[in-house]
């Protein structure tokens, strides 16, 4: 931002480690000051924050974001059919300027629903890259590498993936990061794994990759190198707190071990393994073996959409279910998966409201029916809300949503685009 | 309604056992006619229906509205906890005005997320049914009736509903229909059972029962009766088309035969069965058994809300996922679940937009990005879309919402009441 800017939110219900009411002063990127001593002479820019519940950007771990214009592809088939015969016959016709519509689309949407930063691996990632610039979002970007084995397909992914570096890597106010992004342990060669870890440790970068999606995957991996996946890919010295394993629903006792050793952050997509009966991922056991495990909406041909509330509300249901426990996962925990597990599986400074975090924070309306009465905000953010009842939203600093109107992209447009884009695949 | 009105939805994409694109003449409270020459000047009011998916109201068929009163009561506790601790308790403070309070804030809930009809149990129905007649919605009402195998409050709880019956029944046009409703077979008398269905056959009622909601009531009547819940039921002739039974989680495969044989309606709950851990109901199976599967939202403390689109995505997610199988519980067979199958449970003539239903629709709106591109609107309604994209609601032929504006109730003082009253609670 070349201007500095301050923003005061103004007698508000901060939803974060606690629960206090109190004002935030926001100057430039960043929370100033939290405290009931705030007056509207303090800023620029004054919300008023009553009747609202003030809560951090969400960080939606896993994603695929042009996706969007895949809506509605494939849906009631299994994964590899739903790959096979769906999803990458369409993909292969992609291009810059229809990822670019794609994303766009996915900002508007992410934004609506209070999403502030997600982590995304894709093709084409120099056009997410600005779109991300001009939304006003944070994206963690990998270029979705996939060699299949084959050596010249290697080198031409891993030239992309260095090309995204130079070009977008800490760009945009350092709204966008670059992730490195090998897609799958049976999509890509051990040289290329080894060659993705390399180049994250070179720069500093998060490593993002699909593992243990599915059961047909660890059993084909076993067969061929009688290790789980999370086991190769330790033999092969990739796991560590830079990695983001997307999934991980077939999680064993001993990888257990291993994640929390080697510090691995999980991003686990409910809707995505629900839909494409994959599985149910162990994420209270996760937790219990303290593995910082955070919440993805995975692409929308999986899900279908980007709403990070249905995605919370839905991760402590499955798990309640699933262990058949009312108390798994208590509404605190899920909060955090959705918001400080996610920041630090990114390593951002961001994931809640708190004096010198990033300024990212959502403000949701709590004066609709469905959350009437309001005993406890955080109950009623994760089980009784819906993304749509998100109000405004603030990313770095700037504000992106105000009375549910997007104020940098402009919507009609991106649907637009996004629908022309569309007829093309 | 006093004077014949008509409404016209022009040009617009019906969605219902088939998609199709046509206008609809609503004459009273009834579609009049579907097809393509329908022309402005047939109708006192024109709705633009471009850009719109119209589609039958949604039908909820396991409700306990005024529990709106208890949203974020004991939330993350065992179902026996829940009720014992904290439910229980605050019920048993309920009176005329809470529970009116109550129902009046679900209906603008309800209304606003596209639900036109509601099968409900709880106390002071009375009021419950005032409510649905100065809202607009459709209801059918029971009183819960609990004796705990007392004969002195057998009577009671008999006397109770056949005061509803005598106050209530078939009055709102039609719209208030009552039904007689045992709470359970774990707190009812065989006694009150057996009464029940006797009442409810002489005024040819429905018969709306909790059954097989967990596994701790199977096992402790099989203990007890050497009988499952639905053999025990049938046992006392309790079991015919005109039964509704909510949650049926636990259902063997002889109970399958059964509830096929007498043509008893299911009510699946899955955010009731997952947030309260009461397990997964076998919903596909039901389905290949011919058995008639609706969806219910089940009150908000057990949920925490009354928005049914999240319920069907979640009812279709639940099914592929403990099946294993992506196929599981399409979109269409889900949507059939939240509209015609519910509308026969309840032996109502609505739940699909054809000449002659009663006019029940609900239009929402595609204009949104998380609704982008509309490849298939059916894919759209059950996996994208969130309860707020409902944008116009007709229900017997009135206009209860339109640019999600509530006409017949005023939200500010529902919100107001509601709030008020759950202080008292």
């Amino acid at each position: 931002m070349s201007e500095t800017t301050s923003i005061l939110i103004k007698d508000t219900t901060i939803l974060s480690d606690k629960i206090k009411k109190a004002s935030i002063l926001i100057v430039d990127n960043t929370i100033e000051e939290i405290s009931n001593d705030l007056s509207v002479t303090d800023a620029s820019k004054v919300i008023d924050g009553t009747n609202k519940i003030t809560m951090p950007g969400l960080v939606n771990t896993h994603s695929h974001v042009a996706m969007t214009l895949l809506r509605g592809v494939g849906d009631d088939e299994e994964l590899q059919t739903w790959l096979n015969d769906y999803i990458w016959p369409k993909e292969a016709k992609l291009d810059e300027k229809l990822v670019y519509a794609g994303s766009k689309l996915a900002m508007a949407e992410m934004i609506k629903t209070g999403t502030t930063t997600f982590n995304d691996m894709y093709f084409y990632m120099e056009e997410t890259a600005k779109a991300v610039e001009e939304s006003g979002i944070r994206g963690v970007l990998g270029y979705g590498m996939i060699d299949l084995f084959d050596d010249e397909k290697r080198k031409q992914e891993i030239k992309a993936t260095k090309n995204l570096i130079k070009n977008s890597h800490n760009t945009a106010n350092g709204r966008v990061q670059v992730a490195v992004a090998p897609h799958a342990p049976y999509t890509c060669s051990e040289e290329l794994l080894s060659e993705s870890k390399k180049l994250a440790n070179k720069h500093n970068l998060k490593l993002h990759i699909h593992v243990s999606e599915t059961q047909q995957e660890v059993n084909d991996l076993e067969k061929q190198r009688n290790q789980t996946p999370f086991e190769y890919l330790d033999s092969i010295d990739l796991l560590d707190e830079n990695t983001i394993a997307a999934h991980g629903v077939w999680t064993t006792d001993n990888e257990m071990k291993l994640l929390k050793e080697k510090q691995v952050s999980i991003s686990h997509n409910p809707s995505s393994n629900m839909k494409l009966a994959s599985g149910i991922a162990p994420v209270s056991k996760y937790i219990k073996n303290d593995i910082n495990v955070a919440i993805g909406t995975d692409g929308v041909s999986s899900n279908n959409n980007l709403d990070m509330f249905s995605e919370m509300k839905l991760t402590a249901l499955l798990q309640k279910v699933n262990t058949m426990n009312a108390k798994t996962l208590p509404a605190q925990a899920t909060f955090n998966m959705a918001t400080e597990n996610g920041a630090r599986a990114l390593g951002i400074n961001t994931g809640s409201i708190k004096e010198g975090k990033l300024a990212d924070i959502v403000l949701v309306n709590m004066n609709v029916p469905h959350m009437i009465p309001v005993r406890n905000p955080l109950s009623n953010i994760i089980y009784s809300a819906l993304g749509s009842d998100v109000d405004t939203v603030i990313c770095d600093g700037q504000l992106l949503l105000e009375d549910k109107k997007l104020l940098t992209i402009n919507e009609e447009d991106a649907i637009y685009d996004a629908k022309l884009a569309a007829q093309q695949l």
